[in-house]
C-alpha cells in the first residue's frame, strides 16, 4: 500500500498517464440480472438523476427497470433505484423511433406492438457515467451520461425523414400496481419542453418535474394524449385546447425530425422535485453547453474522486467487484435539491435547505448496517447532510417520527423499526459534525416514544411486542432493543444518565421472547403466551404467521448485536451458540422454507442463512464473539466467492441502496460494523491483498492481508498499528486517527488467533 | 348630491351615528335562486376566500353551489364562483354533525342518507360579510365570515357527546363532471390540520391547499378515507399507514367534540394555491385571534369603504339593488396570492409578484364590456393589478397568449375572443397606471397575431372566419374585429402609426360577414359563399349550427361597437336600423329560439333580445347612435324594473362575474360604455335620482335626475358640466376630472334632445 498523499496524487494523475482510472473498474451492469435490482446507466455519485434503460414496468421484481435477460428495451427513462425490493421511478421515458412512431410500449413477446425493442448486449455497454445500446428496431444508438441533476442523452439516427423521439410521462416503474394520477406538458420553444407528473407509487404521492433540450428545433412538436394527438379543437370537455400544453394521465410528447445517416440529436434533460422552472435551472446550470464527453469525463471524475476514499491491490475481478461494490454504495442516498436551494419536504411543501443539502431514498432498515457506517467514515459530509434530511424529515412530519423508509418525500411505511436511531448515533459517536446532537437526540427519542408506532406501547409496557397485536412482533422487538440500546449510547454521550438508563434497559427486552425450549426467539402475546404453531424455520414464523420479517426465526434470532455476550448467554454458552450457528449454515433446507424463495433467493442461501436478505447480513461474524473467528473466515470468503462478483448474475439479492455492497466493502477490508453505533468494528477476514481507507477526517486506514491467496483464507495473526492484535475486534479508537491493520493469512484455520479476547459489551 | 368631501365624511360617520350603512344594503341571496348564481356566503371585496353553504354540485346549472330554492344544505365550502356559466371550486366542505356522522352527502330527496340537511329560509340570513343558517338535521347554528384569505365558521351545538365537524376534501362543485384526481389531509396538532386537493375541473389542473384551526382541541381526529377510518396498520398497498396523515383520492377528516348546550366551536380556515405553508401562513397573518365579529366587522367595514365609491340617492329598493350589484361588481376578480406575495402562475410553477398583486377569475368575454370599464374608474389600483396578472399569464403561457377565461392558474378555453385586448386598451386609455404599456402592448398585438389561435390566420387572410373551417366563425369575425380596434386604439395612442392602420384595417372585417339579402350577419365560408341552412333567429345560426356563440344572429348582429356609424350605413341608414332594432324587440319568439332556452332564460328575454347573455348587453344603446334615444331609455327603464332587483330571483341570467351586475350600475347613472376604450360612454337614462362616483383619481362626477319617477323615463334635456347638452355620447374628457350631468327626466319621450348630434366613429 501506499500512503494516502501517494494515492492521492497517483489517483489524480493516473488518467494523464493513461493507466486504468478507478471508475474504470466499475461495472454497472453488476446487479442487473436477477435480484440485485440495480440499474446500468449511468449517475453521479449520489446523483438526483439517473438515467437508464428500461425493459420491464410492471414485473414485481424489476424494481429498478432493468432485467439483464430481458430481449427488450422499452427506452431511456431519467430515475432509477438501486437495488431496491419495490418499484418505483423510471420517470419521462426518451424513446427514440424510425418511421411510424408507436405511442405504446408493446410487449416483450410482440415488441412490433409498440416502441420497444429487440435489442442485444453485444452492442450494449456501460462504464462510469455512461451507457449505449443500439436498438434493433430503429437502427438508433442511444448514448447516456449524467451529471447531479441533468444528464445527456445522445441519440445517433439512420437517414430518415420520419426520425422521432417519444418522451412517455405515462411511463413509471410500477410493478403493475402504480398509476400517474396527473401529468402535464409544455412545449417551451421549438427546442425545449418541460413537464411534471404526479405519480400514485410506493410512494403515494410523488411530484416529479423535468425539463429537456433538444440540440436541434424540432422539425414538428405534437403532444399526444392517449395515443392520440392533442388537436387544437376538441369538444371533448374543452372547446379548446392548445398545441402546446396538455394536462391529463396519459401523455406524451412526440418530437420528429428529418435525419441524415448518423446524424446526432442530443437532448439535455433534468429533474426537480419543486418544479419545471426549477428543471430548467437546475438544467442550464449543470450543463450550459452540447458537450456530451465532456459531462462523461465530469462524472468519470468525479468517480474517480469518490472511488479513492478507498484504495485496494487485487486482482482485475477483485478491482471490478470491489470498485463496483463501491459505486454502488456510493449511487444512494441521492440528492434531493435543486442548484436554488428549494426542495420538496416530507409535509409537502416546498423549503429551502438551511446550512446542509437534502437527499431522499432512505432504506433504513438496511443501510443503518453497513452503508450508514461506510458513510460515516469516508463520506462524513454527506452522512451528515443525510442526517440533516433525515431530522427535517422529522420535523416535517404530521406523526412526528424519522423516517422509516423515504422516498421523494413520501413515507413508504415499509419495513420496520426505526433505524434512523443507529444511524444518527452512529454517525454521533464517529464524529459526523454539522448537525445539532441536542436535536437529533430529541428526534430519535421522540420516534421510540411514540405512542402510536408499531406495538410500541405495548413493548414499553411489556417488554416486548405482543404478537397478538400486532404484525411481525418477534422482528420488531429484536430491532426496537437494538435501536433503543443505540439512543442509550448516545444519551450517555449527552450527558443523559437516565435516559441511558431508561433506553438500556429497553435494550435487554430481546431476552424477553428468547424461548429456551425452542432455542430461538418466539413470538409471544399479550399474556406472556407463546405463539402456539410457531416453526422457527419457517418464514414468518410459519405458514400464513407474520411474526418474522422476511425471515425465519432462525435467522432473526442472532439480532442482537448490542448484546452478542447476553445472547450468547441466553442460548446456553459459547459452545451451544456456536453449535446453534452451524446448525443454520448446515441446515437442510426444508419445502416449505423453500417455497417462500425464489430460485435466485435460495442461490445466496447457505443452509437456512441467507445473504440475499439483510437481517443475516452480521450473522457470520457472530462466530467471532464465541472464539471461533476461523468459522467466520471460512464462511466470509464462501459468501464473497459465490454471492459477490463483476457479472450481471453476480448479486444473490437486493442491492438494497449500496447494504449489501456495503457488506463487501467492509468484509473485504476484514472487519464489519456489526453493531454500528458501538465503539468497535469486528475483525473477520480480509478478502483482497490490501486496502487503504481514506477517511473523511483527513486520516488513513490501511489493511494489509499477507499471503492472501484463494487457499489462505484464515487469519493466523493481526498487527494493528504496530502491536500484536489478538482480539476479532477493531476499536474504532485504532481506526480513527488512521494507522494500519496487517493480517498474516494461512491455509489453516488460526485456532489460535482471536479466541481468547475479551467481547466487547 | 352632496359633493365628495361630505359625502365620505358622511359615509365614515354613518357608523357612529347608527345610520344605515351602505354595505348594510347588500342582500346577498339577489341572484342565488335561478340563472343569477351568484352565492350568498361572505367574501371581502375581491377576496380569495368565499365561505358559503351549498346545496348542490352536480347540477351543471348550480354553478356557485347554491340554488335558492334547495332544500337542503350539505355544508359549507371555502371557495366559490360568483355568476359563471360554468361549475367549479366548492373546494373543502365543513359540516357540522351531531350524533353519528354520516360521510357521504346523500340526495336532496332523502337527506337522511348522508350529512346533508333540510333548512329553511326562515333561519337563514346574509349580510356583508356573513351568513347564517340553522340546519334542521343537527340543530347546529352555523355562522360564517371571511376576510381576504381567511374566513371563519362559528358553530353552535346543542348538547351533544357525539358533536363533531366533517371536512370534505372529495367535495367540488363539478357539475357532475369533475374529479378530485389527488387530495392529503394533515393533523397538525391537537387543533389544526391542513389539506389539499388537486381538482381534474373546469380548471383543468387546479390545486388548492387549506388550513384550519379550532377553537377548542379535538376530542377526536379522524381521518377518513372512502367513508372509512384510516386505520393505522392496513395491508392494502402500505403496510402500516399513519393516524395523522394519508393521501387519496376521497379524505374527509373528521373532529368529534363533546358540547354542552348552546356551545361554540369556531373554526378559523384559509385557503392558498402555493401550499399548506402558506395557507397556515395567510390563516395566522390575517386572523390572530378567535374574534368572529371582529372579522365580521372589518369586511363590512371593508364593504362600506367600496361602495362609497358610488353613492346614490334612491328608494330602498332601489338602495338595495344598487349596492347589491355593486357589491357583485367588486366581488370578481378574485385575489390570487398569498400574504407572502408568492401565487402560483399560469405555468404551474410558484412565482413571486413583482410590483403588483395577483388576481385571478377573469371571465373576459363577459367582464370586457362593463365590469373591467367600471374598475378603470373607480378601482384604477385593482384594474391595474388585474392589468398586470393578464400580462403575468401572457409571459406564463405556453402560447403566448393573454388569457381567454382564466381560472386558478388554468385557461379553460371558455368562449371566444381576445378579450384581454379592450380590457388592456381600455384601462390603459382611462388612466390605469402601474403597468408597462409597451409590454402591455406586445402582449395583445402577439395575442392577435398568434397564427394558431380559433381562425385567426385564415380572419387574417380573408377577413373573417370561415365557417367551413371554425366553428362560432361569426361570432369570432365581430369579436376580433372590435378587439382590433381596441390595438389600434392603443397603437394610436403609443406612436405606432403602422400598426394603427393596420389593426384599424381589420376591425373593419365586420364589413365582409354582413348579408344584404338577409339583412343580418352571415356566416361565411373560406371560398367566400354564405352558409346555407343558415337562420339569423336562432341559435347558433339553426339547428345544429355553431356558427354564432350562446345566441343567435338577430342578437349578434349587432356587435360592431367600434363602429355604429358603419353598422347603420351597412343595415342601410338610421331609419332602417332602428326598424330592424324594432324588430328584434318586438320580434315573436319561434318554437325552435325558445327551445334553445330555459324558461329562467326566457324571464331574461324582450323579443328576441335576450338581457340575460352579454352579447345583447349594449344592443339597446344602440338607439342613442341612430337618433331615437327616447327608445333605448323605454327600453332600459324596462330591463331595469323587470330584469334586476332585490330578490333571489331577480338576476334574469348569470350574473357573469360582475358584468350583469356592471350594466346595472352604469345604466342607473344613465351611460353605458358600449365601446370600451373609446373616450366616450353612451348616455341612455338614468334609473336613479342622484349618483356620485368617486373615481380612482381623486375626482368626483355626481348625476342628478331631475324629476325622476316611474313614469318620468324620459330624457327631455341634459347639463353637462354646467352646459347644455345635447348629445346622447358622454366623452370621457368631461367626466374624468369631476363634474356633474343633470338630467331632466318626463313623462313623454323627449323627441327633441339627442337626436341631431354627431355620432362618435
Amino acid at each position: 500500500m501506499v500512503p494516502l498523499a501517494v494515492a492521492a496524487a497517483i489517483t489524480l494523475n493516473q488518467s494523464a498517464a493513461g493507466a486504468t482510472r478507478l471508475a474504470d473498474y466499475i461495472r454497472p451492469f453488476v446487479g442487473a440480472q436477477g435480484e440485485g435490482n440495480t440499474f446500468p446507466g449511468p449517475s453521479a455519485p449520489f446523483g438526483m438523476i439517473q438515467i437508464s434503460p428500461d425493459t420491464d414496468t410492471t414485473n414485481w421484481d424489476t424494481d429498478s427497470g432493468y432485467e439483464y435477460t430481458d430481449p427488450t428495451i422499452q427506452g431511456f427513462s431519467l430515475t432509477h433505484l438501486s437495488g431496491t425490493g419495490c418499484p418505483d421511478l423510471g420517470d419521462f421515458l426518451f424513446v427514440p423511433q424510425v418511421g411510424k412512431p408507436e405511442f405504446v410500449s408493446g410487449t416483450k413477446d410482440h415488441p412490433e406492438t409498440g416502441y420497444q425493442s429487440l435489442f442485444s448486449h453485444a452492442v450494449e455497454s456501460a462504464a462510469a457515467g455512461y451507457y449505449q445500446v443500439k436498438l434493433q428496431k430503429s437502427g438508433v444508438t442511444t448514448e447516456l451520461t449524467a451529471g447531479e441533476r441533468a444528464g445527456m442523452l445522445r441519440f445517433t439516427f439512420p437517414a430518415s425523414d420520419e426520425a422521432s423521439i417519444l418522451t412517455d410521462l405515462n411511463h413509471v416503474i410500477n410493478g403493475g400496481r402504480w398509476r400517474v394520477a396527473q401529468s402535464r406538458l409544455r412545449i417551451e420553444d421549438n427546442s425545449t419542453i418541460t413537464g411534471f407528473h404526479l405519480v400514485n407509487g410506493w410512494a403515494k404521492e410523488r411530484y416529479l418535474y423535468f425539463a429537456a433540450r433538444y440540440s436541434r428545433p424540432f422539425a414538428a412538436a405534437q403532444i399526444i394524449s392517449s395515443g392520440k394527438p392533442v388537436l387544437y379543437q376538441s369538444y371533448v370537455n374543452y372547446r379548446f385546447r392548445s398545441r402546446n400544453e396538455a394536462a391529463g394521465t396519459n401523455l406524451q410528447f412526440l418530437a420528429t425530425f428529418k435525419t441524415r445517416a448518423g446524424e446526432v440529436i442530443q437532448v439535455k434533460v433534468a429533474v426537480s422535485a419543486v418544479s419545471t422552472a426549477n428543471a430548467l435551472r437546475n438544467l442550464d446550470a449543470e450543463i450550459p453547453d452540447w458537450n456530451f464527453d465532456k459531462l462523461r469525463e465530469t462524472t468519470r471524475a468525479r468517480w474517480d474522486r469518490e472511488l479513492s476514499r478507498i484504495q485496494i491491490e487485487g486482482s482485475q475481478e477483485q478491482k471490478e467487484t470491489f470498485y463496483t461494490s463501491l459505486y454502488h454504495a456510493l449511487l444512494v442516498p441521492n440528492l434531493y435539491q435543486d442548484v436554488n436551494g428549494e426542495y420538496r419536504g416530507f409535509d409537502q411543501n416546498i423549503h429551502r435547505a438551511k446550512k446542509f443539502t437534502a437527499y431522499t431514498v432512505f432504506s433504513l432498515w438496511d443501510t443503518f448496517r453497513a452503508e450508514h457506517p461506510l458513510l460515516a467514515l469516508i463520506q462524513e459530509p454527506r452522512d451528515s447532510d443525510m442526517i440533516n434530511s433525515l431530522l427535517a424529515h422529522y420535523d416535517q412530519s404530521a406523526d412526528h417520527l424519522l423516517p422509516m423508509w423515504e422516498l421523494q418525500g413520501n413515507e413508504t411505511w415499509c419495513m420496520i423499526g426505526y433505524h434512523a436511531a443507529p444511524v444518527i448515533a452512529d454517525g454521533f459517536l464517529k464524529g459526523v459534525k454539522g448537525f445539532d446532537a441536542q436535536h437529533a437526540y430529541d428526534a430519535i427519542k421522540t420516534t421510540a416514544m411514540n405512542p402510536d408506532y408499531d406495538g410500541l406501547a405495548a413493548y414499553r409496557k411489556l417488554g416486548w411486542v405482543p404478537c397478538d397485536e400486532e404484525d411481525e412482533s418477534l422482528s420488531k422487538t429484536l430491532e426496537y432493543a437494538y435501536d433503543d440500546w443505540c439512543i442509550a449510547q448516545m444519551a450517555k454521550s449527552l450527558g443523559k444518565p437516565a435516559d441511558y438508563d431508561y433506553f438500556l434497559n429497553r435494550a435487554a427486552s430481546y431476552k424477553n421472547i428468547f424461548d429456551p425450549a425452542i432455542g430461538w426467539m418466539h413470538a409471544k402475546d399479550a399474556n406472556g403466551h407463546w405463539r402456539t404453531n410457531f416453526d422457527a424455520h419457517l418464514f414468518g414464523g410459519g405458514t400464513n404467521l407474520q411474526d418474522v420479517t422476511e425471515a425465519t426465526s432462525s435467522q432473526y434470532s442472532w439480532f442482537v448485536p448490542q448484546d452478542v455476550p447476553g445472547l450468547i448467554a441466553l442460548i446456553g454458552g459459547p459452545e451451544k451458540f456456536v453449535r446453534t450457528l452451524d446448525s443454520l449454515f448446515a441446515a437442510k433446507q426444508s419445502a416449505a422454507f423453500k417455497s417462500e424463495l425464489s430460485a435466485d433467493d435460495l442461490r445466496g442461501c447457505i443452509g437456512e442463512y441467507w445473504h440475499g436478505n439483510e437481517p443475516s447480513h452480521h450473522v457470520i461474524y457472530l462466530y467471532c464473539y464465541a472464539g471461533q473467528p476461523w468459522k467466520a473466515a471460512e464462511l466470509l470468503h464462501r459468501v464473497v466467492a459465490t454471492q459477490y462478483g463483476s457479472s450481471p448474475g453476480s448479486l444473490c439479492g437486493n442491492d438494497d441502496c449500496g447494504q449489501m455492497s456495503a457488506w463487501y466493502l467492509f468484509t473485504c477490508m476484514g472487519f464489519y460494523p456489526v453493531c454500528p453505533a458501538s465503539d468497535y468494528y469486528v475483525i473477520g477476514a480480509p478478502q483482497i491483498p490490501a486496502a487503504v481507507m481514506h477517511l473523511s477526517n483527513g486520516k488513513s486506514f490501511s489493511m494489509t492481508a499477507k499471503n492472501i491467496s484463494d487457499k489462505n483464507i484464515y487469519v493466523q495473526s493481526v498487527r494493528l498499528n504496530g502491536q500484536n492484535w489478538d482480539a476479532p475486534f477493531l476499536p474504532y479508537r485504532e481506526l480513527k486517527n488512521g494507522g494500519s491493520i496487517i493480517f498474516t493469512m494461512g491455509p489453516q484455520p488460526g485456532k489460535t488467533w482471536g479466541i481468547h479476547a475479551a467481547v466487547p459489551q
